[in-house]
């Protein structure tokens, strides 16, 4: 066993007694039925090498962690011009408000609170040369896990699309602001799809490797993205990464991060690796409650942080 | 000349052509004749050593880069207790706003924001030795900057307080919700004079060395903060420095960095230096636009960011 | 001629400098090439007598002025239970702002504005008998002006539809919080057909007589709603049914009244007679700016306020 | 025992389970000692003839019922310039909210809400010529109550001086915007005062006759304001009066009127009489629940409405 492997087996016995604790997803069947007890991670390093814990090889739903690939795919396809359409500043606000929308006249603040994620699906939508935006984006996240085999849960994201009336108001009221180009019912359809695809702790970790490495998959050698740009993804994923709880996500974990509802938390530990955890039950802003301990313990005990003493 | 002073002058060519532009804050008269075309910046190792360029060594207001100071001393004096009267998400909105206290019920976002750092203050005059507070704080300054003439210029404070309504607003409003232990007066009084303090960016750079280091000052070698704790007020730096250009800071030049409504950015580069600019005219955002862009190009051109490559 | 005749006159060259002034609303066509300079008023008095001028017997859509009907319809059907699914305060915020919903968790404001009266749509169709919603509100309106003409206008219809995202968006977002019963395409299919009804400043003066008269058509001897009820419908009008202009139109005015993005406003006189004016120029909060003007001086002319001296 | 008196006292019965029910505002202790069991309300005719029950004589604070008097001798002072100060439009927010007057720039939203009624005392005292301004507004509620006994409660005064922080916050926040001509100690001072005034009910419907009567003191025959005035006055009240329960105030009793926090309620009948209703405890929006309710039964017992059937 690993070094990192036993810190990661020591951590399991931190977070234990929260396992199980914190209010799993419920506005959707099938993410209401998730086991509230499982817990999985994985770290992949530069070289490929894979350490992991639990239940890390067991697909769940991402959900918004898809905001960062779709905002890789988005600024490939629009480059700087993206930052016309959705704005690079923390919110203060809950993920799914509509306050600061109004205030800012159709222009979200980021592009991971999901008012942003929809213009951002919206341009990755207009940009697509494949006749289905999701399969570009699923063959976008297959390039970057090596792996063939992810796919969208459709039955998640048909649901997505039954119950998503909050979502559905935010897009349309971006289309009055004429801040969507394609129309509201196809773009809704990319995001929730995209919200939709079922990775394993594994395959995200793997898929991230990229922004660990300035831009380049370290394993491959292919350039994904400038190291500028994978700087960047990175501070916004600092930023802005955990809705309301952004700032005390760099605080209490100090690496660049993405949650989902699904209760997976991705996180980049530039020039080293990429993290991946998840545990279903949320904290009171919507991330994994376990999930953020466990990264804070893993963060202490390896000394990673993007602040280093 | 050294690589780094080499460095400092390649930027100022580039950022030649805007210095003397943006607005210089003219709220009271000390500072509104300040000389917009002013431009100092100034960078400190971890062995000590200084690389300065241009009006490095000319005092100015630092103004809410004090508030980096005060979150130290009242982190010292009250440790995590201190999360109980102010947050540490970014807030979303300018500096100045009172919307979010209501929403909030007199609990501010973060230390960085005005009521933040008036109820930062509050904690220091409460936990004060010294008959006065703001004494302790420059003596505080002085020791981190190893120089006892640094010092307030009263005229600026005297005249932050005749013109300070919108801070006085923002500190009754807490002493309402309870979050204010010692009298509005008081409080005020202490804030007004922190902002009023003077210095240069060699003095600045110096002073916060410690933040670079692991809370220790590597000259001296002695340890002004925990390491633990140097890295979580990197971490605010990043997440809240700049109001609500915060996001577009990290974005852009990628560190910690706290910025003064005189013209001032102080940065950390954690395990190498701390760097200090100053350039009166602010962009839209109350942060010295010139100081923004030096930042940047340096940032670029030295590799400098917390999310390498 | 009538004194009231005379005073219509006087009227008319007291706001013929205004005439053509304002803002005529422009976000679908049909609205967009109503001709600027038409100007009409009608007065019914309690015997069904007719005063009129200008452009008095010409459709105009009535647009919001529409919600009056629909919320005495629902009240109709639901009674007191309504209030449960809108408030009756004003909203202190522009008609189609969804800044409270979100603080109100879903619950509009007041009837008038347009997310409430989308909710009173749904409550209209949910208790329809006819098959088609839109037949019985057009069916209600038809008795209560006593004529069988009174028709929707298509092209107005379905270009609301085409363009109604900010609609949509609030639909949407009470869908999300449960505050619509039947689907957000059909309500918003309903309320738009409703806006689209065509009237004349005659139709719509003696549709709201039973207003003036304790809910009974003083005309007909019908009994429309109880006087309480008419009373408590003037109430809503007069605090809220001119937007963020409420205030400023009671007070200069001094009478319940409902505007229209039209150009329309309807006008109660309690006890004595009900009023409707046309002029498509809108001023800043969206409501008639000669409307207004016109209806200010006939209140002040005729004496007629509910706050009489 | 006259018709009206006999009214008063089915009222009563009608209340009575009520009574001693609500929260008596606590924020100082002459307040929070008053008897919860208080109730009194009082009518005085255009003749000037009063009838009354319970505790009509006893004094109370009269508090943000002092807005009427302020705002009527501003206008005096200021006329039409007043509104260049202060709105007159629904605030859709409590009494003592911020959030509109940073939205708004430091212009409150009427004169009624705390902020606006700290504008009106800074133009009153502005245009003073009594040396102290709470002198000349004391002397103007004696000359309107025809009762020269009227005076300030100086322990209330002072009491909400020593915790009038939110108070001062708005105060401080209109100054910053340059909405204040005076020190802000000054004006505070001004309305801590006229908030402490003491009245019973028979005096304050006595004060208020001028309202009912087209501005002239039926009984006197003074004429205090003019007509339109005292009409405008009555819409403020009526759109504006009871904070964030305006509407429902106006749905539900369908007078002018004002509450303050110490219970009372002053009411207005136009061209009929004046009312004035005492009983301690508050309703979630800060008015006296039992006041409002026996306003509401003697609104509809009487077929006192502005709305008349």
């Amino acid at each position: 066993m690993s070094r990192l492997e036993a810190i990661l087996e020591e951590i399991r016995a931190l977070v234990e007694p929260q396992i199980g604790t914190g209010r799993v997803a419920d506005y959707i069947p099938a993410l209401a039925r998730v086991d509230a007890d499982k817990y999985g991670i994985a770290v992949v390093d530069l070289d490929g090498n894979l350490a992991s814990h639990g239940d890390a090889f067991e697909p769940f739903s991402i959900q918004s962690i898809s905001k960062v690939f779709t905002l890789t795919l988005a600024l490939e396809k629009r480059g700087g011009e993206l930052w016309k359409r959705v704005g690079r500043e923390p919110s203060g606000s809950p993920f799914n408000s509509i306050v600061q929308l109004e205030q800012e006249r159709g222009i979200p603040r980021n592009p991971f609170i999901n008012a942003g994620a929809i213009a951002v699906s919206d341009v990755v939508l207009g940009g697509c040369e494949s006749p289905v935006a999701i399969d570009e984006i699923t063959a976008f996240i297959r390039r970057l896990a090596q792996d063939a085999s992810i796919a969208v849960d459709q039955e998640v994201a048909s649901s997505e699309r039954q119950t998503g009336y909050r979502n559905a108001s935010l897009a349309n009221f971006m289309k009055s602001f004429g801040n969507l180009e394609n129309s509201v019912e196809e773009v809704l359809s990319v995001y929730f799809h995209q919200c939709a695809i079922a990775m394993t702790c594994a395959q995200l970790a793997r898929s991230a490797l990229f922004l660990a490495a300035g831009g380049k998959d370290p394993v491959t050698g292919e350039q994904i993205v400038s190291a500028e740009r994978a700087r960047r993804i990175n501070a916004l994923m600092l930023t802005c990464g955990h809705y309301d709880a952004s700032g005390d996500f760099a605080f209490r974990v100090g690496l660049p991060g993405k949650s989902g509802v699904g209760g997976g938390i991705l996180a980049v530990v530039p020039n080293r690796c990429a993290i991946a955890v998840w545990s279903p039950g949320l904290n009171a802003n919507g991330n994994s409650l376990v999930g953020t301990l466990a990264l804070e313990h893993l963060a202490a005990k390896a000394g990673w942080s993007v602040f280093p003493s």
